[in-house]
This record gives C-alpha cells, structure tokens and sequence, in this order.
C-alpha cells in the first residue's frame, strides 16, 4: 500500500480510478450550474440578421459622400420599419427608410444615422455628414455566428450561456448527471445536532459542511448518517454508500489509534486500498480506496483536517466525475498579508482569502490554522502553500495557493 | 424627473426606495446561500471541553520537568479513554491516563504525548522529554468560545457556516425570505425560445438570463413573458409583477423610439419614475420606478446594455432586499491586459475577468463590447471603468474594476 505519498501523487491514484457519471437532458429553465455533455454550437446566427443599434434611417452610405453642415443631402422616407417587422421595400439611391432600435437594415441600405442627428421635414430626412459602407449597422452574427460553438463539453452552465441557448431557441440541454455523494462520520463521540451534549461528546458538524460544499460544487450530497467506531458497522455503512451513490466520503478513523477503523473497514468489504497518509499539514491522516469501480475518501474526524483535504483533492475528483473539464483548483501567487510565525517541517497549507489592493494579490489569513479550527474555513477561498522545511514567513513572502471553487 | 444621472445616483435613488423582505425559519439543510435574519450567536464552547490532538497519553506536565532521552521519567498508566468517553479517574503525580484523539483531557492532566514518541512496557510508560503545561492540548473553545458571534446578521449562509451552526445544535436558522423578482420582456419583436425564427423577430433571452443571475445571488425569479410594445399591456404586465414579486425587472423599451413604450407604461400605471438614463457605456437608456413601495428597474433590450446595468444597480439592489449587509460590488484595481482601441466620450464599463498573473491583478477582456454582445459576459466576472473623456487605453493600463457576484 502507498503510505505518506504527495498531494499530487494521491491525486493521479484518485483520478486514475475516476468514471464519470451518465447523462441526461433537461429543460433551460433547470440548466443553470449543471455541467454540459455536449458542445453547444449555433444552428443560428444572433443576431440573425444585420440591425439597426437605435432609431434611425437606413440609407445608401454613397448617397452621403458629399453631405456636410453646410450642404446636407436630402432623402426621400419610404417606409417605416419598427422592430418585429420586416421591411417591404429596397433602398435605391435618393431613398431612406425609417427604422427603429432592433430592426432589420433594409435592403439597399447600408449605413444608418441616428434620429436626433437629422432633421424631417414631412417625408424628407436631411443628412448633414458623410457615412461610410456598414456604419451603424449591426452585422448578422455580430454575437455568435451559425457554426460557432458558444459552450463546450464539460463548461457549467452560467446565467450567460443561458441566454445564448434562449437566444438559439435550444429548450433541452444535454448535460451530465449530478454524482450522489453518500457521506459518513465515523466515531462514537458523535452526537446529532438535535441531540443534547454530554460529557465527551460533540456533535457531528463534519456532514453538514461537507453536504454544503458538495451541494456548491453541483453535486447531490446524502447524509448517511454516524457510525460507532466498530468495523463491521463501518464497513457496511460504507457498502450502503457504494450502493447508494457515486462516491462515499467518511470522516473520523483514519489515523494511528487503537480505535480508528476505517482502515480495516474499508479491507473487510474488500475495497482496494489506494494509500492512506499524505504528506501535508493539515490532513495528513485521509486514506482513499476503490471498490465496485467506486472511490472512497476517508478523511479526518477533525474538521478543518477534513475540509482541507476536501478542497485539494475531494473537490478535484468530484468535479471531474460531475464532468467538469476544469476541475483543477487553479494555482495563482499571492503575497502572505501577515507574519506566520511556525516553521513548517511538513508540507502546509493556509487558509485565507484573497485580498485585492492597489493591483497585488494578497493572502489573508481567516483565523486560527488548528487542525480543529472550522471558523477559519469561513471566508477562506485561497489555501496557501508553504514547502516542507521553511522557516516562519513574514510578511510579503510570495506563496503558491490555489484558489476555491 | 432626473435625466442623464450618474451610476452613483441612480444607486442612491434605488437605495432609499428599498424596503428588506421579511423573514422565516428555516432547517440547517435547506440553509446553504441563504442570508441570516439575526446573529448567530454559540451558547456553547466548540470543541465543548479540552481534548485530545491525537492518540498518546495524558499526564501532568511537571513530572517531566527532568525528563530526557538518556533518563526517562516512567509513569503508570491508570485508565484508556477512548473518543464518547469521559475519564473516570483524576491524574496525579507519576500517573498517566491513555487517551485517543478527540477524547477529554483527565482531570489533573495538563499535556499530551503522542502514542509513538513513548515507549510502553505493560502499564508503564517511558517519556524521553520535558512537556510544558498545555502542551498537546486543544483548549474548550479553541474553535468557537461561548457567547461569541460565528456569523453576523447579514451574511450569506456558507458551508463552514452550516458546519458551526451543526457544531452548535442549532438546527433551525432565521434568515430572509427569498425576495421575489419578476422579469418582463417586451417588444414586438421578440418570439420565445420554442418558436422558429421569422424574418425581423429574434428570441428572448434576456429574461432567461437575468432569472439565471437572479437565482444566483439568492432570489427567486419569475418569468412573467413577454409583452408587444403597447402601453397598456406593457402597464399591465407590470402591474401583474407587482401584485406577484417584491421588485419588477423589465427590459427593452426605455430609449428615445416612437416605440419605446416602459416609461409611458410606468406612468400610466402611477407610478413614480426616480430617473430616466444614466451616463454609462453601456446601457445608458433604462429607468427605475416605484410603485406600492416596490422598485421597477427596466433595462434595455440590448442584452448587454441590459445585463451590465444589471449587474451595477440591479444585483447590489437585490441583494440589499434580500438582506445582504455586504450587498455593494467590491472594487478593486487591476492592469488592463490588451489595449482596448476605443475613446471613451462617455463613462465606460468594460466586460472582463480578472486574471492574477505573478502576484499581479489584470483584467483580460472576455470579448467584443457591443451593446447587443451577450457573449463576452461568458466568464466575465469584472466590470472595469474607464472615466469619461479618455483616450484610448493601451495594455497596462491601471483602471478601477467592480467584481461581480
């Protein structure tokens, strides 16, 4: 079994094992956050034809070569096209033809003026300065041209790529199914949240945080529920997740103690064990194992233990078994916005936010970095990292971090 | 009535004229996103007592005082508390209890060591250093003390924050209702997604996108439909958004056209226009009313004018409606990334995304500019302004930026 490996190799063991889930079509309306299983190409031009920007007259850009304040040329009106028509006529030399924001240019014409630029008389329309050919006018396709792809297999589905799809009269959407993540806390010192403390006791707060955050990501989270730290128990719990879902996450009973069993758990309903241990701080003890082609992340009883290894490797692999075709947390620099005053033997990462002043990208620590601190997960999208064997860092030090959801 | 104001006017005139939604009690689970009607305050200590970091042995730091690897001081294990359990016995001088990770300091103990760096010998434990008192203990309320605010009035509902408010036992959350928000599209020519395209007309998207972005930040939206570009039905369909929503969002209609037909409607109905055009690029023609004490916004047909006006006024509207204490876009300042070609005559706001590069933030255009591009809101996540009067701006440029969402 591979024991106390890197981030990185524990990622390449998950993803190795990742089967994306199936697909489904859905209606627009249900669209938003979901994930595309199919490129989006435009059957249609938007807009489908060339345009008029605002109210105006359409006309003959040659018409106007001469036309100045002093000497403008005077066009005969021989129509009016309001938005949703169509215009009858052909614009021929001399000719202009009213025409309101939205509108199609008339035949004929290439170049619109605004209307608060001219002057009318009766059916006369004055032009005081020369336009060139297309001025005005926007073209057909000016926002996505027929053959153009406007999202690809594996993009979300965001508010935008909506109104293209509205735009391109496509009502069904292909995406892919939301993965069912079943989630387990191990340990007999859990409580429920409804139920009242007792003398060493606390409540399971690992479930919900990471129902929530696997709710964020378009995911579809079940709660399983706790379970004593006995193997048999565990690993049935952990088969009912198997059986019930896409992936299983369980936290508590994956580090050294007599009493941390998902280990052999995990064995005991014969799922093959990936690697237990990686090199980082906070979150080192997290094993991950496979069985029925399904994955099992079994993270630590601690929340912010828990929660760390979930954004750097569990948010990864749900993304990509959701379909996601960007589901690496991107990496960006950031300068450290306060001292951190520990040496760091291990490999760390921090939480903190991203802070934005005066065009520097600054990391700003959310609180305490205790392996049992969830506070300081509120606010944070950005974990930081140090390299094993640094020394404290003070502010203004340059570190690598990857950015959150 | 205010004509031609700027940004921040607008802004003031639609923030007086907000009136927070009222309030509910809601599950834990269904809490994720939601905005707190009240401050979440802890009646409890997370973790509720001192703990254990890890597996190893309690015992009082004193006895180690003389403690090394060549003399060990050896101390006599007197009971095993697992995690759920709570130490019978009190820990005196030469005695050690074993303790698990997670499981309650004994009484008498003050220091923790971890199960590998002791060597045991039936009952007996050898230590090979000197502990200082608290050493390899996690204090009660290391995480959250009693009485301390873990989340504001206010805020939005995350999922760190559902972990503390289940750590707590707090399975019922006050917050906001979710304000509702009908959208209406007029124009002649617009036809809906499921209908083929005829010559002149185009199909809706802007409704679909604005309920997208709507969701997005919380609220609840309600397609209404579209309406032809008559006053009286563009009244009507209004007065139907009021008497259903908390706010009416509308779009085209609001320029200078024989045919633009919302501020007519908007009066005809009674209600109050707070202004007419802002001095922005884009979307300078759109208006903002009031009526029964709910605000009309109605945007241009033009899906970006509409959707960038949306995003400076509309989303910072709503979300102080639905209760957000930070409901402003953040500013912040970025480089511009390529030159952008244009001067600007007019206030302009360019679709972008931020892009940290080196430590250094800068915002990369998403695509074309026009007012009628919906696409290069694809990805865009930051509106940079560029002051009245400029010429054009080359890449480096540094410019002030609004981050959406």
């Amino acid at each position: 079994m591979n024991k106390n490996i890197s981030l990185e190799e524990a990622q390449s063991l998950l993803f190795e094992r990742c089967m994306p889930v199936s697909r489904e079509t859905i209606n627009l309306s249900d669209a938003l956050g979901r994930v595309l299983s199919e490129n989006i190409i435009a059957k249609e031009n938007i807009p489908p034809f060339a345009r008029s920007p605002f109210d105006g007259y359409a006309f003959r850009a040659e018409d106007t070569s001469k036309a100045s304040k002093g000497n403008p040329v005077i066009l005969e009106v021989i129509e009016e096209v309001p938005a949703g028509s169509y215009p009858r006529e052909s614009v021929v030399s001399g000719k202009a033809v009213k025409i309101l924001t939205g509108a199609p240019i008339p035949e004929g014409a290439d170049a619109v003026i605004k209307y608060e630029e001219t002057e009318v008389n009766g059916n006369l329309v004055s032009i005081f300065s020369s336009f060139k050919s297309g001025e005005n006018v926007v073209p057909a396709g000016e926002d996505v041209a027929m053959d153009e792809m406007i999202a690809p297999k594996g993009m979300v589905v965001s508010p935008p790529i909506i109104g293209l799809m509205a735009a391109l009269g496509i009502s069904q959407v292909p995406v892919y199914k939301r993965p069912k993540i079943a989630i387990i806390s191990t340990g007999d010192e859990l409580l429920d949240i409804s139920e009242p403390l007792r003398p060493g006791m606390i409540r399971n707060s690992n479930s919900y945080t990471l129902a929530a955050y696997c709710r964020e990501i378009g995911a579809d989270p079940v709660i399983l529920g706790t379970v004593g730290d006995r193997v048999e128990d565990v690993g049935a719990m952990i088969q009912r997740g198997l059986d019930e879902a896409d992936m299983v996450i369980s936290t508590g009973g994956v580090s050294v103690g007599d009493y941390d069993v998902v280990g052999e758990a995990v064995s005991s309903i014969g799922a093959e064990t990936l690697y237990w241990k990686i090199e980082t701080k906070p979150g080192s003890p997290n094993l991950a194992a496979v069985k029925d082609d399904k994955v099992i992340l079994s993270l630590s009883g601690n929340p912010a233990a828990a929660l760390v290894i979930f954004h750097l490797l569990g948010v990864s692999f749900i993304k990509k078994l959701a379909g996601y075709t960007d589901y690496l947390l991107p990496q960006i620099e950031v300068k450290l916005k306060h001292n951190f005053r520990k040496a760091s033997p291990r490999r760390r990462f921090l939480r903190g936010k991203l802070v934005i002043e005066n065009g520097t990208a600054w990391m700003e620590m959310t609180g305490g970095q205790g392996n049992g601190v969830l506070r300081s997960l509120v606010g944070c999208n950005l974990l930081a990292e140090i390299p094993a064997g640094s020394e404290p860092q003070p502010a203004g030090s340059k570190l690598k971090a990857y950015l959150l959801q």
